[in-house]
């Protein structure tokens, strides 16, 4: 069995007795999945020369688009630590953590995130499982048609936003023209 | 079936095929469950006088001590939405957010907390479900003995060093004299 071959399992959206809102039920055990919102880890890592790293993706969604390395924290990690992990598995990259650049929330799919800026600390970097080609771009390079998520161009602009600075309080979601967010 | 009395669910550990760690799966139906670290949502929130305000748990754990208006967020929702949230389900108050006081990993229980900065709309509070006690706490008036978790106090003390200061990165974990954290 592979993770996107799961057999039965919570499927049914039910109200269970004692409770004010809809949970997951599975409608052969009972067993009610609490879901949480879920947490991506993931930095702007740069080069010594203010280069980039970014991965291009192997996997769904949004495959062949370029991202930054992140993904879902993991149980019983820091966040910080997790935001490396991942730097590691996408693109082999070892990195130094400098300080948390953003908290973006994606209610719609009930993601926070937290990016961080970090140091590359070697320029040997390589696709890890998850990636197709990993690459370090200065800005005019970055290729901005090709990214895989809203959240990515502006982790990349509150990045560009903050060169030079320190003890600045992290960015958030840009302001949403349509809802006034 | 009431939360506290779930029946059957994913129970066994064991690293599904294809997986490179254990998951918790039920031996009934083959379901995974991908465990996720949790996101505490939570305020440090005053009152126009500087008083800030605690609520005493009527649940457990730590039942009867005091602590944040704070907890899980939920599916669907923004970190300062939840924040504001927890403090109307808590204390039935209205608050008005401003800024991320603090961010805290604490990945022996797989949490990371959200703590923001809110302003009391009105001092008209009281307990919601879950406290048995509500109040407004200036400074040497906290119940310093008996707070219900390490990150009450850090984020108070957050809180009191970052008074009148706005455009300030977040507080995190405070150095841990043990492991040099
Ligand atoms: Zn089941
Ligand atoms: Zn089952």
């Amino acid at each position: 069995m592979t993770p996107g071959q799961k057999q039965g399992g919570p499927s049914v959206r039910t109200i269970p007795e004692g409770e004010d809102r809809e949970r997951l039920v599975c409608p052969d055990c009972g067993y009610i999945a609490y879901e949480n919102p879920k947490i991506v880890v993931g930095s702007v890592t740069t080069w010594e020369d203010g280069r980039i790293l970014l991965c291009r993706r192997a996997i769904e969604p949004r495959r062949g688009f370029w991202t930054l390395p992140a993904g879902y924290m993991e149980l019983g990690e820091a966040s910080a630590a997790g935001a490396a992990r991942e730097a590691w598995e996408e693109a082999r990259a070892r990195i130094e953590i400098d300080c948390l650049l953003a908290v973006y929330d994606i209610p719609r799919i009930s993601q926070v995130q937290l990016i961080f800026r970090a140091r590359l600390l070697s320029p040997a970097i390589e696709p890890g499982p998850e990636s197709v080609e990993v690459g370090l771009f200065a800005w005019d390079d970055i290729p901005w048609s090709q990214l895989a998520f809203p959240s990515v161009v502006w982790s990349l602009n509150e990045h560009r936003a903050r060169l030079g600075q320190r003890d600045f309080p992290p960015g958030g979601n840009p302001p949403d023209p349509v809802h006034g967010l």
